[in-house]
């Protein structure tokens, strides 16, 4: 083929809010494919939190992007080319081939997507890794019970916005926690929150965590951290749960921020805190997947994507993501 | 009766550590007790550091103390005089009559100590609060596996000498950080603990752990909040767990401390923390009780009492309690 890879590489790890000019793009020639492999075309790729920290030096929970490496991430392709007999030319799969317009990939990285269920780009959001970060996230870590209220940040992100739609499927209380007055709008009237306020307004956080929660705060699914967070903390109830999903309003920092010390808290109250990553449920993929499926189809979940076209805008749509530019689940359009 | 009743009741609360003024001395006359009650003769009395935030005007996991009153505190106590058929004249007995030489109790607030186990002033300590908040706060909440590494601060106390010693019934590590040399060479030398050290001495607290915890930190058993903490989380393992049962170096600050947001770590290690009070587990006391008496019958448990005579130094057998001038389970012999 004369048509060449489009990839975006790491050109330097990032001090503080990512830049553009961390990322670079290049061209090589698309891959031969060999035995087992198959090539992708990439339809869509996700742009998620996550990935500022692959971007760092210092060590995290997976291994770090380098500099001059294609950058991580999902991707949702159209099998172009296959030596694996599983797969046949025109599948959809979900892969994480990164950000380029052509990966090569074996099966075991891979997985076909049912177009009957939804739209594929789905396998990105709400029936991929947010989806199954909200479900597990929220039911397995953070166990609400019906009548219980539940908090969540980063409430009209892609996770957030499905975390406080589950609450509701369970009877809960849900209020969001987000950074505009749209966004609260969205999460209130077109999802079905009980309540949300805009933390970029507001100038008392508990005032309206107390307006918001008056019955207290007995699940916090915590996708922020920061001041939002030490806010939620003071309204607690006895034996709740807080569920750390991300802390966004960390990774862009130069230096460590300091807090409140927390720990006394947790024994007059009995809190259980507890951090967890969408991989530790993989083998429970399935169940969650059946699960959100169906309260899809019932109506009783909703979602909405945020998708910036071509792959060259994807830093763009990153670094926009992380400034909270999105609502719902931010994706590129790159096929 | 002429004999009079010796208390000694709360004067002020204590503005940072308590201070002798902060008590009073009273004498009140031996009560007459009414139907279902009975007159109990204080052999014992427990001074622990959840006292310090009783002593609080703001509010905490139980009611506190207030100026004038007695006061609060378990006890190990003869029976004097009796008005229910289940107690006689005699019998030793476990309660909360508080920081009195003579007090009155029914039936509910009292257990008969079974003198065959172990001395009676065990009661309030190995085989008492102390020993089941060891036994719970460990196995239940901090969940040890064999071979792991369990950490525990103020490792000389009542609790943490214990918490050392069935992390190594269980087949586990144990390591304690302690306030003097003499408490590190106790736990180690005489308790069997693995390694220890002494942290007022100490100048790089990690580098200690790291010297102690070759393979990292499993589970934290939490007694003490701040510095030691936060360099005890720097070490922690994936899936590590904090068991939050004190915080004893926060209790006597007049304006509440900072340190570093400790929530990143969670989500890429998973870890779990989670408070309790020994009170979460009373249903299963009767197990702790067993398993713990008979550990101690086996000699696989050792434990420490550290008696100050006379009920009028009870203050300062608790002040100085609270400035870890104890070894072991400190008391206060008063009859």
């Amino acid at each position: 083929m004369a048509e060449m890879n489009l990839q975006i590489r790491m050109a330097a790890h990032p001090v503080g809010f990512p830049k553009s000019s961390d990322f670079e793009i290049g061209e090589s020639s698309i891959p031969d494919i060999g035995e087992g492999e198959m090539l992708l075309k990439t339809l869509y790729l996700s742009v998620d939190p996550y990935m500022r920290g692959r971007m760092n030096t210092r060590k995290s929970y997976a291994a770090g992007v380098q500099i001059g490496e294609i950058m991580i991430g999902r991707t949702v392709s159209e099998v172009i080319a296959s030596n694996d007999s599983d797969f046949a030319v025109g599948d959809i799969v979900w892969s994480s081939t990164g950000w380029q317009a052509y990966g090569v990939a074996q099966a075991k990285g891979v997985r076909k997507i049912d177009q009957a269920l939804a739209p594929v780009s789905t396998a990105l959001g709400i029936l991929g890794m947010p989806g199954m970060t909200a479900y597990f996230g929220l039911l397995s870590v953070g166990q609400p019970k019906e009548g219980e209220t539940v908090v969540v940040s980063a409430a009209a992100g892609a996770v957030g916005s499905l975390v406080g739609q589950i609450a509701k499927v369970k009877g809960c209380r849900a209020v969001g926690i987000a950074g505009s007055d749209e966004k609260v709008n969205y999460i209130v009237d077109e999802l079905g929150f009980d309540g949300a306020f805009n933390y970029k307004t507001a100038t008392d956080y508990k005032a309206e965590l107390q307006r918001l929660c008056p019955d207290g705060v007995d699940v916090y699914f915590e996708n922020v951290g920061g001041t939002i967070t030490d806010a939620v903390f003071t309204r607690l109830n006895m034996y709740g749960r807080i569920s750390v999903c991300g802390q966004i309003s960390q990774y862009n920092l130069t230096e460590p921020e300091m807090g409140p010390r927390i720990m006394g808290g947790f024994i007059s109250k009995r809190l259980r805190m507890q951090g967890f990553l969408v991989g530790d449920f993989s083998d429970r993929h399935e169940e969650g997947l059946v699960e959100m499926a169906g309260w899809l189809k019932e109506g009783r979940l909703k979602y909405r994507e945020d998708i910036v076209e071509g792959l060259v805008n994807a830093p763009e749509a990153f670094i926009g993501m992380l400034q909270g530019d999105n609502i719902g689940k931010r994706l590129v359009k790159v096929g």
